[in-house]
């Protein structure tokens, strides 16, 4: 085998490490859309993640688009979503798990079992001509997506074709996405469980009160942030926490009696006294991990009852003693 | 940029298409191990993992001792583990998280804050000359392990020192490493979770015994699909998630009114039947998945108290209209 001193390899060593160190998701696909299109030479890319049977747009990028209306350039694919069958080639893709790469989607060769939806050629004005598609596949073979990218360039712009080479670059990148994907969905999945269980002993506690909850507490956080100057990198990421560990606050119900938990009167001294156990229990759920996450849905579990006048439970803490998690998740808990 | 047909990009594309196929923990990170020393030429290399804040041993491949001694390979390395220290090179490298390049070991320069630890080259009688370690560090920044190859070695087996593009490949593979390790340490504290959930309101749903009824199930399957001549392949990936949903087996329970779970006398027909519910609340926990363990812990909560003649619960199933993996957890609940 030869030494590595090939530009290629390398750089690609290189931008695996770079995105390897973005942790939010959403900035991650970016990236990925944006390298995939950047070692290809495309125009334009896209990346579509399927919910409820369909593909729906997640990410959009294109360079004409954003030269003719940069405002407008996300927008204009906003409302499309994709049916999962033959009638497109994200569809195809999607549908069959196998990667496509057509020269010019307005001369299709004869008897291909795929077709292309000119729809947003249509509504946008933008002249697709060689698509390369490739799909998003996890390891256990579940299709979660599509990455989509369009009208590979020379230096002329004009169109090309996509080849081989292309290909093997946008696989490795999707690859990258497919790992992303999954590990977010792994902690929704955490979270959903949790808190179905949570539900199954008290059906006051749904998910859609917990989303709720994690939906109020980062637009509380935000604006605080927002006033206090916090670096928008920071806001961003401790939002993303924010939001899971506010949504498990409540989980240590699980724990308190149902005598108590689904009383309709009200509770005794000692009942009362049980109940405040919920936040110490809940805190338990988390103490065996270091992870952010847990660390701070530990902190919220434990601190969302008390009050800023000192009456709160379960350690009596006042004002700025209760941490600041804490205090948000007591004002986003309605 | 040049088009791509460079034979190290593009061998390095094939080999990460290759590692994205292979679902098992253990023998991706013996292909990861592998592969890692095939790139670089080195003679020997181990992964290891950190566990209660000490590094131990995990994957050991060793061309030189396989020779001399092919049985006793994977052994003799077993029983270390590594302080988390400067007192050897692994030891520093996963307290730092900065990668380390050795030339040879015992001719360390002057001043240098690490040591090498010549313990197991004189248990072994191997002989340790050039070394690389690479953290294994997560995209949130946690050291989760090293990986370590040694002795880079020239067509004439001569010993060389590692350098910078030997780094780079290392690295890559090493990130690989740390995605499959997370996915499978987040799969775990699933579990971990739902069983301390379950655990709050029985104290007798520990996870000791979670992991017993785990460890039974596949033991059990194992023997009798050896018997029955199922392909190796088919064996492992199906034990690994017949693990995971043996243990969640009971996780239902926690729906069950605490008067009925903590009551020491015998139940009432009617807390009996509220109690034989907790097989179908379990099956509803894992209703929204689609994943294979999902489906088949869905599955054995559903049906691990059937019995062969008919006379158990829900569906008073017979013989073999029970599923097996209900079958095998009924007999490792114990």
């Amino acid at each position: 085998m030869k030494t590595m001193d090939q530009p290629e390899a390398k750089e690609l060593l290189t931008i695996n490490e770079k995105l390897n160190q973005i942790q939010d998701l959403d900035s991650l696909l970016d990236h990925i859309l944006f390298e995939s299109r950047r070692f290809t030479k495309a125009d334009a890319g896209s990346i579509f993640l399927i919910k409820n049977n369909v593909l729906e747009f997640s990410y959009v990028q294109n360079d004409t688009q954003a030269k003719v209306d940069p405002l407008n350039n996300k927008n204009i694919y906003s409302y499309f979503t994709v049916p999962i069958d033959a009638s497109s080639l994200c569809g195809y893709v999607a549908l069959t798990g196998e990667a496509l790469m057509v020269d010019n989607v307005y001369q299709l060769s004869e008897g291909v079992p795929y077709s292309f939806n000119p729809q947003f050629d249509n509504f946008s004005k933008y002249r697709t001509g060689s698509v390369l598609t490739i799909p998003l596949v996890t390891r256990i073979n579940q299709i979660i997506g599509v990455i989509q990218i369009i009208n590979k360039k020379n230096d002329q712009q004009q169109t090309l074709p996509f080849n081989e080479d292309d290909k093997c670059y946008v696989s490795f990148f999707a690859n990258n996405a497919t790992i992303a994907i999954e590990r977010a969905r792994m902690t929704r999945q955490l979270v959903l469980r949790m808190t179905k269980m949570a539900e199954l002993r008290d059906p006051k506690e749904t998910w859609t009160h917990a989303n709720r909850v994690g939906a109020y507490a980062i637009e509380i956080y935000n604006r605080w942030a927002c006033k206090k100057g916090i670096p928008e990198e920071e806001i961003k990421r401790l939002k993303d926490n924010l939001r899971i560990a506010a949504m498990l606050h409540d989980v240590g119900k699980v724990a308190v009696s149902d005598l108590i938990l689904k009383k309709t009167s009200p509770l005794t001294e000692k009942e009362f006294t049980e109940m405040k156990k919920h936040t110490q229990w809940g805190a338990a759920l988390f103490a065996d991990s270091l992870s952010d996450t847990d660390q701070l849905s530990a902190l919220i579990a434990k601190t969302h009852h008390e009050k800023w006048d000192g009456t709160g439970y379960p350690e009596n803490l006042k004002a700025t003693e209760i941490p600041l998690a804490g205090r948000i998740v007591a004002l986003a808990d309605v």
